[in-house]
């Protein structure tokens, strides 16, 4: 493990996308070499004894984390997508939004009941995504063994909002309070 | 290099999605460990002497194979998004569609005029995407080193479109006739 703070390599922008909000922009990380690998890493490592199949990742930004992670596990890669995006059958599961609800989707045959699967994205905020993420791996009929984020915003509580749906342990790399 | 057929990992879809175009899907190969890693590494392997120091990948289905090309390299990783999803200033380039035209958008921070870049996406079809690209790494002060995908779709003729905009050479895993 080197001395590289990931955190110094994010860039906050305040008031984005509405007042009061501070967004957490990772392109300043994924763009620096060092720092981008060094976050693939050590995600990658900490579940590098969990016998990991598969890695799940989230549309558009979650697969710039996740689809390396699963590379250096030597995992395949499941994309988990905006509804109509993907041309087979695919289980659909719901999750809410601040106003409303969302739909993530994976195909049917994307995961089965030998799986065992590391959700992997580049946030965990309120854990709705999550959440529907983990129905989608149990409806497969596979086990997730792990979620591992690049930050985590604790003030949203996601591990609260977590712990009734999975047992799996969730590994962040950067916490923000 | 192993003995994979990654076109046997691709799944053809008839008529999407729009009657006589044929889709193909690349899910079935990002899930294949195996058949991942190999469209990844032989990608990577073909550019590994280009002194590459950034990867450009488009959302979101070109991530998938971008962000792990970029890993392995050691590179950085730049994200070339829709409108309106990255926070900062950027640089926008139109190109076209069948019907009218879309838009694509790079950090203007994302590159300088040091940095030798790789295009890296899972589709080559018309070149549209491509031009843009290139287009996008121009103004930023960069060169284009080279472009490599995982399917090239021949009939559409990319490489005539590609050549009067760029001498770097076009890589791909599967030409599709």
């Amino acid at each position: 493990m080197s001395d590289i703070n990931l955190e110094d390599l994010i860039t906050d922008i305040a008031d984005y996308p509405k007042p009061g909000v501070v967004f957490k922009d990772i392109t300043t990380l994924l763009k620096d070499s060092e720092g981008f690998r060094e976050a693939v890493d050590r995600i990658a490592d900490h579940f590098a004894d969990a016998g990991v199949t598969k890695v799940l990742g989230a549309e558009a930004r979650g697969f710039t984390i996740a689809a390396p992670v699963a590379y250096r596990l030597g995992a395949g890669f499941v994309p988990v997508r905006k509804p109509g995006k993907l041309p087979r059958e695919t289980y659909a599961q719901e999750y809410d939004l601040e106003y409303g609800t969302d739909k993530l989707e994976i195909h049917q045959d994307a995961l089965d009941a030998s799986d065992v699967v590391l959700l992997v994205d580049d946030l965990v905020a309120t854990g709705g995504t999550a959440v529907a993420q983990i129905r989608l791996v149990e409806r497969s009929g596979a086990r997730v063994a792990g979620m591992g984020f690049l930050l985590e915003l604790e003030f949203l509580n996601p591990r609260e909002v977590l712990a009734p749906h999975t047992d799996a342990e969730l590994f962040s790399l950067i916490k923000v309070r």
